[in-house]
């Protein structure tokens, strides 16, 4: 059995988990408290963070990226990349730009402020990083309006891993209440469909004691 | 032709300029002031960034990672990534590494203080994160020695997208003087290596009016 280290509002780890659950591939998740740097943590990912895969033979892989990419490698079906090279270079530019544009720019500055700082007793949120995030928040979703406006997969006609980086960042946003759904139809009806995949159902049972999240988060109805 | 659309101090514009030289890929280079935000630009890549990759029939590429994997796939020989999956979950998670975490932690602070605040005109550089540049600099070198003490190479005993990913940064930190070469052997003796590549040469020519390069930078003995 597989064993995932991550962290419940990482989207990284979102990411991987979901991959895991598209390819049917069983693991076990294992909660790993970061901040708190742990020697036998930093030996198996320098970098120290999530998600971390062990491999039934015990090799860690880490970066989600790579692991992603890994995945698709050992189970390729179903494939999550798409199988024409520039096909799937939009695949991969796509889940760049969730991965790290969107998490830098959103997820970084909401789930930090609003969770994480309370969580850890840093202080109090600062509404500054909040009002940056949220207004870059407003842009990316024009953009994903605009995807998904055009397309019935971020990536165009068939799910990807495009849609599986989106998904997990804007999980995460919705856990912190941040998504004001009616102003945005068809990214809704995208995250419908996300949200009402098997691979996608464990994510909505997801619940941080002290911080739970808003009463349409895990509605398949919302 | 292709046309690549850069930078000349983007990491990540170098590195996709040596993969195109490594597998020997012919290219005009097209240096595009991304701060201006031309909407045709923009139109090649939302993100606005580079760099981006024209392909010989027009359609663009955006995102480095994405192009390198592309190319790859297009031009396997000589491979970049390795062969086997778990080979290839190393490499990709070191050029996550360099890309990702020396770009924030170090290149970005460094080379925006330094040169792009002068070039674009912003002002003075702001001494504190030159500081904390040069001092998330020293971890990175210590892990930098770390892997060029064990291996030959990055990832192991092969040349790979790891080792142009690493180069492609400290070339940059290099050009702005920041690297104390004689605290690093084994790191100098790998970076030698690279700069002898003739896929590297181009970059040493690189030369920006008015911001020489210190004069080691070029030299292949340095």
């Amino acid at each position: 059995m597989r064993t995932l280290h991550h962290l419940w509002l990482s989207a990284a780890s979102r990411k991987v988990r979901i991959v895991l659950g598209e390819k049917k591939v069983a693991f076990r998740l294992e909660a790993e408290k970061t901040w708190e740097r742990r020697p036998e943590f930093l030996a198996l990912n320098p970098a120290g963070d999530v998600p971390v895969l062990i491999e039934p033979e015990g090799q860690a892989l880490a970066d989600q990226g790579a692991i992603c990419e890994y995945l698709e490698e050992v189970f390729p079906e179903p494939s999550l990349i798409g199988n024409e090279p520039k096909e799937r270079a939009e695949v991969r530019r796509l889940c760049a730009w969730f991965d790290q544009k969107f998490e830098a720019e959103v997820t970084r500055f909401l789930v930090t402020e609003k969770l994480m700082k309370r969580f850890l007793g840093l202080g109090e949120p600062d509404s500054r990083a909040i009002r940056v995030g949220l207004q870059n928040l407003t842009s990316h979703m024009a953009y994903l309006s605009w995807l998904t406006e055009r397309h019935h997969w971020l990536a165009g006609g068939v799910f990807s891993l495009a849609d599986i980086a989106a998904a997990a960042q804007i999980s995460c946003i919705d856990y912190v209440g941040d998504i004001d759904w009616e102003q945005y139809p068809h990214v809704k009806d995208w995250y419908a469909k996300m949200k009402s995949r098997p691979s996608f159902r464990p994510l909505l049972g997801d619940h941080i004691p002290g911080a739970p999240p808003p009463k349409h988060y895990a509605d398949l109805d919302f």
